[in-house]
């Protein structure tokens, strides 16, 4: 397995994860089967589909369905066995699994914008991170769920340091933009797997109250 | 009338159930003659828009307006009017156009994405759905309602089984595509009233109930 | 300073309050820093990306990030200030350049899309109110806010006014365009101004009483 396949299997765990993690985030809401499909496929190619809408190319699902398929798939399992899932070690295991997806899907999206030297140097970090958590956002607002912007989980801001990293290292190096890539991407799922272990949010100091309106 | 004549006619007569259902959607939440037309208009173009930025061809209603103007003389006329539509046999004939602008809708986008050769075999049945509920979506994002997809109503699934049908049968005989068409359109509305007549839901077992959270 | 000069100071004006409302109106919900940065963000760049992906024209900011660096960075100054500026003065004076940089966003946007010739005429209106407000309406979803097309205050009805006065007269007397689109610009402001000082409303033969449902 080379540094492509390798890739090319994380994006699909990735892509597992994605599905799966957003059918168990609405199933407590009262959802049907056709619901929570849409929910898992949306959560998974959303982000996606909205950074190749604003760099003007293709989407990337439309060439390889296999993203579809998956997702369809892992959400069509994950109904059925929401109560399981949702009860035992199987839901940690998807947190961070989807942490990895989080990550890939991050650096990957940040090098597809730099290769295209679009909006040099922000755009790769900007779009990374709305890759990275587009998909969760469309989700949250379909479901009525509170949307993670405003949940001071430490879920975007990981990605952004990781996108941020990625794109000062690789302008720095560009020969070594394979090695920088992996580097953060592992630096991102890092960043998101302590927060998940030890339940880590946002330090107060960086945050607001809500007050009642 | 020939078959192009009919099909545009019933497009605008989707147009217009679109509009004034949103109309009648949003009213009893409290909203102005201007923001009654924007989402009258957002649920009749909306789900279109969504298809055709996705397939990066000109969005429809830019080369005729018409779809504008109709949906916004629709909601203007079912703004003041939305207290006898919504307690008369109008609301229910308004459910049963909704219905066939849905059927209309779906199957006009499966077979432009069709005609595309994009995403064979997924993306038609995917932008089918997306062009026929994408503009109910948006709508109930905007109102601050409950989304369709948590709604458990038969709205979406019959669509999908017309859409699905009519790509393995377009597949199987294209030469007969435009008979198909009309026949998966048909089947969709028919599915879709059967479901506004006799009040039919989701089967409980396709479906998770709501926990207080 | 010549009239581009100008135009385009006053774009950045419009940027820095779009960011700056933005994190006003979420900070009271409970947000972290990250996501108050993002809400400034999506609101000041939101609108005018959506009208670009409409368009299928390059997005606005890709080739100036100006437009990005001054949404990030009224975002970081607003953020820890925000109980100064939601209490005082500086409140007001943000509604008021709020209220400027809507004015010249529509009229910009329209001028946009009449030069591409695009939908003429509906389309030039119909982007300038998305542009005006598109970015406010994907901030209130996803702060769980209500959006403005349900609250009856008079912010979008002035930019359609405006809009629409400025393609039938551009349409008239091509020559003068640039006098009357400054001219629409401040007519959209003072209107919108008048708004703010007077606390005008959407006058209630307009409006459509909420139901308890």
């Amino acid at each position: 397995m080379n540094a492509g396949e390798l890739q090319y299997a994380l994006g699909m765990a990735g892509t597992v994860a994605f599905a799966v993690t957003a059918v168990l985030a609405v199933t407590p809401r009262g959802i049907d089967l056709f619901g929570a499909c849409v929910m898992g496929l949306i959560t998974a190619i959303g982000g996606g589909t909205i950074r190749d809408v604003i760099l003007e190319v293709p989407v990337f699902w439309a060439s390889d369905l296999n993203y579809i398929w998956v997702a369809l798939f892992a959400s069509l399992v994950a109904f059925p066995a929401n109560r399981i899932m949702s009860r035992t070690a199987i839901h940690d295991l998807m947190l961070y699994v989807d942490a990895l997806g989080v990550a890939m899907f991050a650096i990957q999206a940040a090098h597809k914008v730099m290769n295209l030297d679009f909006g040099m140097p922000l755009a790769p970090i900007l779009l990374g991170v709305i890759t990275a958590i587009g998909g969760g956002l469309l989700r949250d607002v379909l479901a009525g769920n509170t949307t993670l912007l405003m949940r001071k989980e430490l879920y975007a801001i990981p990605v952004t340091i990781g996108c941020t990293l990625d794109v000062v290292l690789v302008g720095l190096l560009p020969e070594h933009s394979v090695a920088i890539g992996f580097g953060c991407a592992l630096m991102i799922f890092g960043l998101r797997a302590a927060a998940i272990h030890w339940n880590l949010h946002v330090p107060t100091w960086m945050t607001t109250q809500s007050r009642a309106s």
